[in-house]
């Protein structure tokens, strides 16, 4: 298929919703830290606002669409949901988020503090956003996909114009995929000057199993980082984006990733989600391999983590 | 009294330590995020290794000494004595560290987990600080102290630097106080041309009560900074400096930093220590209000904490 997103829609996508995200900050490590022996950036975009990457997606879509009176529609009971529910606070519009009735109480709660409407439904997300779809149909209200829609590859490829302004010393970067909107954007930015390694947890391939198969297909999820990285199947637009940039994918098992996690905790005191260090999983494990003098970079993309599980050293 | 530290000892600290220490990120936040009602810039110093910014004066101390074959004593249960065995371990030194018997058996491990050795005498940390100064004169070890040597303020007073390096928009810096060494040290960097804003724990006023009385005065410490803001009485050098740059305090009660730490986290997911998070409490708290206009910059100077009392959202 041709490719829905450009480079050029990323740099609108950075110009239309500049002022409303942060500019998260990145920092460099040496070789050695984190028990990687090579030198790393991580772009830190857990600090991002609702703590993940999604509300660049959600505001590129919502400001990019001519009616949004009628609000907005979403199904996620994670990241995506808290992005749209933020979105819609900012512009003052109404929120309807769909989630499974498996979600959590805490997550629940916590969309409904933002101001969201919250409708339990199904038993899987595939339940959830099929009702989603539906109500927009009855209300007209706009529906905000948690990947595949161009708009919301755009904004997620504004991850990597920012990262691109911030340091240019990068040969390679590591993303962590689910559904594949950050990758999609990010590989549509970067189209080819830098690598892309797609980083996903053996138990949820969605990406490694589309790129064998040459479409989309459904894999069985599950594992620790299922919550963010979950989606059942890779997005049309995020495969299409990464086959035109050469992705290559590499899986990381659930212990490598909660040991990612912890380590990044232990040695740099940031509180990421599994999600959010499955990327650097692939390092700390030696899933992916630097070669000597590579400049790697890592997005640490999420932290929507109950801090508790993080035992302090010692 | 003159000065013992320059603006250039701090130039010539950046040197000596440059490469041993993270260059910590800054975030810009929009007016009204965390519920302030004007922009800030975040220094986002607890990411340093250790997990606070001790290990640049300590690095410092260190580095500009002649002769430390016999190692390094400390007294300190918290981050100085973290970042003494950190430096120890880096440039593969001895290290002795001398804590109060009421230190915690987390910390204690932690600080045995770098491989210093650790001493547990007397009841309060003035007991473990007379019994390092005796253990030095029997070995000839040298003396790290957690704040008051000029060495220590110079390491810093190189956050300060490299906050200017990283943004020159700022009005003014608001700095929390323990013993001084921080503040000593920035105050020396900006030398009047940025405003410096001393924040200390209502129950841990050292220099509060330095300034009032025009010098060094013991005061009573206690409250939920006391682990890292918890010094008895301000050093001399970080005193002296922070008068010769016209430095000013403002007092926040514990709510108001236990407030301060929890919107960090809910608003930014970023994990403080209670002191860390003193500082910001002068705005979250209203004890300091800027001026219309007034760019104000925030070092967030700790993270050794436990991640479990962050209860999430929701």
């Amino acid at each position: 298929m041709s490719l829905a997103v450009s480079r050029s829609d990323v740099a609108a996508a950075a110009e239309l919703i500049t002022g409303r995200m942060r500019v998260t900050p990145v920092i460099e490590l040496a070789a050695g830290e984190l028990g990687v022996d090579v030198p790393l950036t991580l772009k830190l975009e857990l600090l991002q606002h609702t703590g993940s990457f999604k509300p660049r997606g959600a505001f590129t879509r919502v400001l990019s669409a001519g009616a949004t009176e009628a609000g907005l529609v979403a199904a996620s009971g994670g990241n995506h949901g808290l992005a749209v529910a933020h979105v819609a606070r900012e512009l003052g519009l109404s929120a309807e988020v769909f989630v499974p009735t498996t979600s959590s109480p805490v997550k629940v709660a916590r969309l409904r503090s933002y101001g969201a409407t919250v409708h339990r439904t199904g038993d899987f997300y595939a339940d959830a956003l099929t009702a989603s779809v539906v109500r927009a149909q009855e209300t007209g209200a706009l529906v905000v996909h948690a990947y595949d829609q161009p708009e919301v590859l755009a904004g997620q490829g504004t991850v990597a114009l920012e990262l691109e302004r911030q340091t240019t010393k990068v040969d390679t970067v590591l993303v962590a995929v689910g559904g594949g909107g950050l990758i999609g954007g990010m590989a549509t930015w970067y189209a080819g000057r830098v690598r892309i390694v797609a980083v996903e947890p053996e138990r949820a391939p969605t990406l490694a199993a589309a790129l064998d198969a040459g479409e989309p297909v459904d894999v069985e999820v599950g594992g620790v980082a299922a919550d963010s990285l979950g989606a059942r199947r890779i997005g049309v637009h995020g495969l299409a984006a990464a086959r035109a940039a050469g992705v290559e994918s590499v899986l990381v098992s659930d212990a490598a990733i909660l040991d990612a996690r912890q380590r990044l905790w232990d040695g740099l005191r940031v509180a990421a989600e599994a999600g959010g260090a499955a990327a650097l999983a692939a390092l700390t494990s030696g899933a992916y391999r630097p070669a000597r003098g590579e400049r790697v970079a890592v997005v640490i993309c999420g932290a929507n983590t109950n801090p508790a599980d993080l035992v302090p050293e010692g």
